[in-house]
């Protein structure tokens, strides 16, 4: 067990935002309200899944939505809070623990908010190992666990309540429920016992975010080039650098969707990188050619503060460093591909591990 | 208390049809679901608030959607007592009997269906005395009971439950939720006790739709003028016969909205009447002119059969007599026009009871 504090909050939302490839909402809101809630009601303690008993009950606590619209849109945390217990109430059974259902800025840390005002412990864990825009991506239904009860809270004190066939369903309505919200709403969903999540969650997220964002601050302070340290410290892939010259966005349906246009400069001088997103980045394309694709990671980072930039953050004329990670293993079975590879957001290429194309370590 | 057996249930539907306003679904696939339910389980017992304790709690159950939708994709049945017993297990308590939540030939009938398939009585009352487009418009709503806990089901399995804020906010979710269930979804809400129904619903409706049913058949046997007959017995004022010269329609976020044109014959030859609709019937104009707008009601009949004709099932060339008909005394207050008057549906007119602008027993 180790006690998530003020400077921890800010760590984790730093680094997961790394690890959020673009989406999982914007880190300074996650941080804010998450580090408010720890002062407020003190530490919240983290557990590994071997430090509870294989009977506790986990319910993830998450915001879903355009990331577009988090940032006009502050979450009021009773919202979050409703949402969370609302499953204890209908399911008439104790909760153990809260847990990250992704990677991301946001998405992280709202649960820290969530245990810190419950008094609730939290796991070191999430569903993904990076963030995903739809509901039913999570290794969680890669391994049969039903994301119903699945609930949903607004700030008026809206609750909806959705018990489906299948987890794509859960996307379904949640996603037009979530427009009803105002496009945006927090939610608890994927209740499962310690033991379900030793086998399908990925693990050690919290703690893995927790020392990038140590990095990337320590990278600022030390003056050394913070892209090489932040990509080293994530295991990752260099693929471009460059400066963003377009970036057209739309929110449709409840999703930020669009396209980021990236002009190279030094190595990559007079080529061009695009990259697609849905409220997290999709796939990267070098001069038309495929460089990255879902499920694995791509990061854009500040070049000279090595921080991430959220797909609603790039700007024109920002210098970035785009980064590549692999994915957690279980995204690269059959079942992982079918639910969130390429072909599944409408791409017609097979994926290919990041790794393969660019070689270990370059 | 009397029994519902299968000749009441081809009555009820029948009469309901004329009270549904042009909505409330199409009366016969309503009959055919509850008789053949009435068939297999037995008679349903139809009890009056009265004969109740007022304790007991009560929960209609309804179909709600586009009724173009309903004529072609059949309810299973199970859906239908999905959602009725979702309420009862979410609030943990026994449910005494169901209800309509409004006149009209499919859902006057549907908890028919429900109260046989799970041997529970029903009650001689619903939340409108007509039928309505949207959730929030019920008496219910006037006295200020909540419509939730509401669940939805479709055939498919999925269930959606809804806390709001309001009843209006209900309406919101619920018709989103609907057409994802495929514009068409089976919904319990609006749970009170005998007590809260004794102020709140209109009484007797089940028993006056039987009556009208019976006149109609009556009609057909005996070789009366069957709109008179009709007429007389809803109470009603004939206010126009014409032939059916066009209609527009279109399903729009979940309803069946359009304007039918109808060309006068005999005494009203020359003279157009213009219909609009939204499920229900809501203003019919002549030549022009408002002559009914709602809440009153407003019925097409068959010429030949005195037969009520639904919106979806109005076609060229049929030949009708339009009846006008006044509403419950509920939606003439001020909280009642509020809620179903002209100017909610975007009129810029003042209410004016049909029987006002046409004198009494025209």
């Amino acid at each position: 067990m180790r006690l998530i504090d003020e400077q921890a909050v800010e760590n984790m939302a730093l680094g997961a935002a790394v690890l959020g490839t673009g989406g999982g909402g914007d880190p300074y809101i996650g941080m804010l309200m998450a580090r408010q809630a720890v002062r407020e009601y003190g530490p919240v303690e983290l557990y590994t899944l071997d430090e509870l008993d294989d009977d506790d009950l986990i319910v993830p606590t998450a915001m879903m939505g355009a990331p577009t619209v988090m940032i006009e849109k502050m979450p009021n945390g009773d919202d979050i809070v409703n949402a969370f217990q609302v499953i204890g109430k209908y399911l008439n059974k104790p909760i153990r623990a809260t847990m990250s259902i992704e990677a991301g800025g946001l998405n992280s840390v709202v649960p820290i908010y969530v245990a810190a005002r419950l008094r609730l412990p939290m796991v070191d864990c999430d569903g993904m190992g990076r963030a995903f825009p739809e509901i039913q991506m999570v290794t969680h239904t890669i391994y049969g666990i039903s994301s119903t009860p699945f609930s949903m809270a607004d700030e008026r004190g809206n609750i909806v309540i959705l018990e489906t066939i299948n987890n794509r369903w859960t996307e379904t309505f949640a996603r037009s429920a979530a427009v009803n919200m105002g496009a945006m709403a927090m939610i608890a969903c994927y209740a499962a016992t310690v033991k379900q999540l030793k086998e399908a969650a990925v693990q050690g997220t919290m703690s893995k975010a927790h020392d990038i964002g140590v990095t990337i601050r320590r990278a600022r302070v030390e003056e050394a080039d913070p892209v090489s340290t932040v990509r080293e410290a994530v295991g990752g892939i260099l693929i471009f650098r460059g400066k963003i010259a377009d970036v057209e966005r739309r929110t449709v349906a409840g999703f930020a969707r669009g396209v980021a246009h990236i002009h190279g400069i030094d190595d990559y001088a007079d080529r061009e990188l695009t990259l697609e997103f849905q409220n997290e980045h999709l796939v990267a394309k070098i001069d038309g050619e495929y460089a990255v694709t879902v499920p694995d990671l791509i990061a854009l980072l500040d070049i000279d503060t090595g921080e991430p930039i959220t797909t609603e953050g790039m700007r024109y004329g920002f210098r970035v460093a785009v980064i590549a990670m692999p994915c957690a293993e279980a995204w690269r079975t059959p079942k992982g591909l079918e639910l969130a590879g390429p072909r599944y957001f409408g791409y017609d290429v097979d994926y290919v591990p990041v790794e393969e194309r660019y070689g270990q370590g370059s």
